[in-house]
């Protein structure tokens, strides 16, 4: 949703429908102090001219900037329905980023009740209220706070000040409070980060479940002189060639959009740096759409340094992101280096294996085939034939570890693709897979390829109490089927 | 460099020139075949349409696809002057890719001799002639069909067949042909990558020593509904959003491109295709301007496993791409993970710290912090006043490794941005460059943070003959300043 503006408008908002953009969000405290009844006559949406949803902001951001406002939760509540917002937010207390938990736990417990005052104020018409969740870096504030907002019955979530962890660059932060916000919410409720419309942490973002975000930055950006580009912001006199294909930027060269007056350059600029937002949601929302939306933000990550850290949160804090990933996905999991264990898909399946059980008192540990699914290799098929039924197949797959043959049809393990090379960075996580299995069954000997020196460096690893036998040759079995034949 | 047939164009090369395209080649043979002396007469630019730079292809890939042609290196290269081409190729015999060593070496003799048969008849009348590298996967092959044709004086390269390494998915060993190629040729010789034009590999090409590309795949893809984008190509019906805001996409959801007559599908499709490509080529470009390709490669890498494996290629065999790599760069150094110690900024660093000197008897380790250059950093100076001046202080960096303090402001170790949590991936590497500075100089103690596990944990593993020193408590001195004062 691009941000606009009640009074002075870089994009008019008919633009922004034209460009596909199906809602913005406005400001009701602005609008209130510069078009007070006339807009309570008139509707926000003719007030601003948009012909789609609009959301309006209630005065929270201009509390972080300015200080306290001169009205009520109830007043703005009161405002927000006679101007017919269709997403309307209670009047809160942003807590940004860098308070200390004290005075942060106070600014929480006030938006709480303001909340609660203004659904109680709010007479509602239609419209929907957002629940403000503060709380900035102090997480159990803002599980705290998410948690009773839903309580309260809010139908839509909002996160607040993202925007100052951004300009910090604390990405992992960010991450870890729209985690730590996720999950203290159903799956169910629609998350809206406040002020995050970056195409930087557009992707991470919704991969950590958020679904809708809102910008200003287009404009302000703009009003600076500088560029949105899909892994940052650049100054326009810094660059040298344009890749964007937006109307803005197609036939002119940096130098020459540097050179146009003022006025219009601020309007070339604003307009561009929205198309780049525009195209990065579109991105995104084809990655999920394909089942890549993974693949996509961790090659995002890499645009910056400090944004690459939150891979750490994606590893270690964000479980819930599993929910509603699908169990089966029609394209092929693409799988890269060591970071992809933690992908949902690969995580599910490790946990599906962990509950595999067998009679067999063999395992054999093989590599996997480049054949999907598994058990149509030539190798496999033969290997199962020398072994005979009493013996265990698992297939090793530096990603997904050791996957029993049975279980090779089961997506991600019948649809993957995977980089060569992984081995070295996920040794510890297939010979947690191997112990697994065992740890889960009888087994009494492990037969493998003692040339293999990967497989042979992973069994020397396993403990003590389980025989090592080498794999049976193949050629004896060629031999003895051309004598019976 | 937009291929573009003889008779029948896809998109007009009127409309190229519009886009921002000022090369194009064509084909010299299949040009002989349909316009014969008319093309002679009228000059190949006419012929074509097109107002800028044509370079023109022999006939080699009709080779590739069927095989011998009526028409001799002499014939070719007199018609290809006739015709005015501005970068000629002479009549070559492709490897491309899976051929046995024998054959592909009878091709490279047959090509080299008809190279040098093509120059001499050439009557050069101001063109480029190209030398048509070839050898496929074999890279001996490669190496010196590149050396020869460099010894010929050909003064432009292309490198012949990578379309078959692409259409097998063979990207790293793309990449040790293009780097076998590069080795074999003075950096100062353009080297041309034919048919090579996909925005997955440019960038890698680039990064290897690539100067220009063509691509037929366009129109290619086009005709089979095919739609090219940043990070791959996609089956259009399968698509539900486009991120691309060419005029093509714009204003258009996959399926209402879909739903076109196929002739103008066939048209907005290869117009988008090319669209792609330009963009993908510009984005290259300011990355190179920003001095930030590595980092831009290293993303790209993830758009497919086997492209990501070209990476051990980049790690192992790309030593030439050090080649011309500035030692200052303006803009911050990006490091992420164990892979950014291969980038040649990074190499170059460790090389120099590999010669550093000093009398000095103590080597204090002690974290990087986060100030550039680390030297006006607060806790850096205390330290220093501390140790006083008999004490060498390496900075730690996961990435650069001990960064002498003297050597803390020299490009990248003063300016680059390092992704925190590093450290388990280049833990050798960290050890290596310390053990480097100790072999180099005649300490006789390790003055360290026993507290700090990281840096206790490197210290261990350093060899025996080498005295432990605890850090002097920064508290100890300010005591001791405070009873001064």
């Amino acid at each position: 949703m691009p941000v606009v503006h009640p009074v002075k408008q870089a994009i008019p908002p008919k633009t922004l429908k034209d460009m596909g953009f199906e809602m913005v969000i406005t400001n009701a405290y602005i609008t209130m102090r510069n078009h007070g009844e006339e807009a309570a006559k008139r509707g926000i949406h003719d007030i601003i001219g948009f012909d789609g949803a609009v959301m309006t902001d209630s005065g929270g951001y201009q509390v972080l900037e300015y200080g306290g406002l001169d009205t009520t939760p109830e007043e703005m509540a009161h405002y927000e329905r006679q101007i017919g917002s269709d997403i309307a937010i209670p009047l809160d207390k942003p807590t940004g980023f860098g308070l200390p938990r004290r005075i942060a736990a106070g600014y929480v417990r006030q938006t709480l009740a303001d909340s609660r005052a203004t659904l109680e104020a709010a007479d509602i018409d239609g419209q929907l209220w957002a629940g403000p969740i503060q709380g900035g870096e102090h997480l159990g504030l803002v599980a705290r706070s998410a948690r009773e907002l839903a309580k309260m019955g809010f139908p839509v979530m909002a996160l607040g000040s993202p925007v100052e962890f951004m300009e910090q660059y604390e990405y992992a932060r960010l991450a870890q409070m729209i985690t730590a916000a996720r999950r203290a919410i159903p799956p169910s409720l629609p998350l809206h980060l406040f002020g995050s419309g970056h195409p930087l942490t557009i992707s991470l973002s919704v991969a950590l479940g958020c679904d809708t975000f809102d910008s200003a930055s287009y404009a302000l950006y703009a009003r600076h002189g500088r560029y949105i580009s899909e892994d940052g912001t650049r100054r326009l006199e810094e660059m040298a060639h344009f890749s964007c294909l937006c109307p803005a930027c197609s036939g002119r060269t940096p130098p020459e959009l540097g050179a146009e007056e003022p006025g219009e350059r601020y309007r070339l600029l604003s307009l561009h740096n929205l198309y780049a937002i525009k195209a990065e949601v579109d991105r995104v929302a084809e990655s999920v759409s394909e089942g890549r939306l993974w693949e996509y933000t961790i090659k995002k990550l890499r645009a910056h340094p400090r944004l690459y850290e939150a891979l750490a949160v994606l590893r270690d804090g964000a479980d819930h992101i599993s929910y509603g990933t699908p169990r089966f996905k029609p394209k092929a999991a693409l799988l890269f280096g060591a970071e992809d264990l933690w992908r949902p898909e690969v995580r599910a399946y490790c946990q599906m294996v962990r509950r595999f059980k067998t009679p067999k008192k063999s395992l054999c540990l093989v590599r996997e085939p480049t054949m999907r699914p598994a058990y149509l290799d030539g190798g496999i098929i033969r290997l199962e034939d020398i072994l005979g039924p009493g013996v265990q197949i698992c297939l090793l797959s530096a990603h997904l570890g050791a996957v029993p043959l049975e279980l090779s049809d089961i997506y991600p393990a019948a649809h993957h693709l995977a980089a060569a090379g992984a081995e070295n960075q996920t040794r510890d996580h297939v010979l947690g897979t191997i112990q697994g299995i065992i740890d889960g069954n009888a087994f009494e000997q492990v037969v493998y390829d003692r040339s293999d020196p990967y497989i042979a460096g992973l069994v020397r690893r396993l403990p003590r109490g389980i025989a090592r036998a080498p794999l049976p040759k193949k050629k004896r079995k060629k031999r003895a089927e051309q004598k019976r034949s």
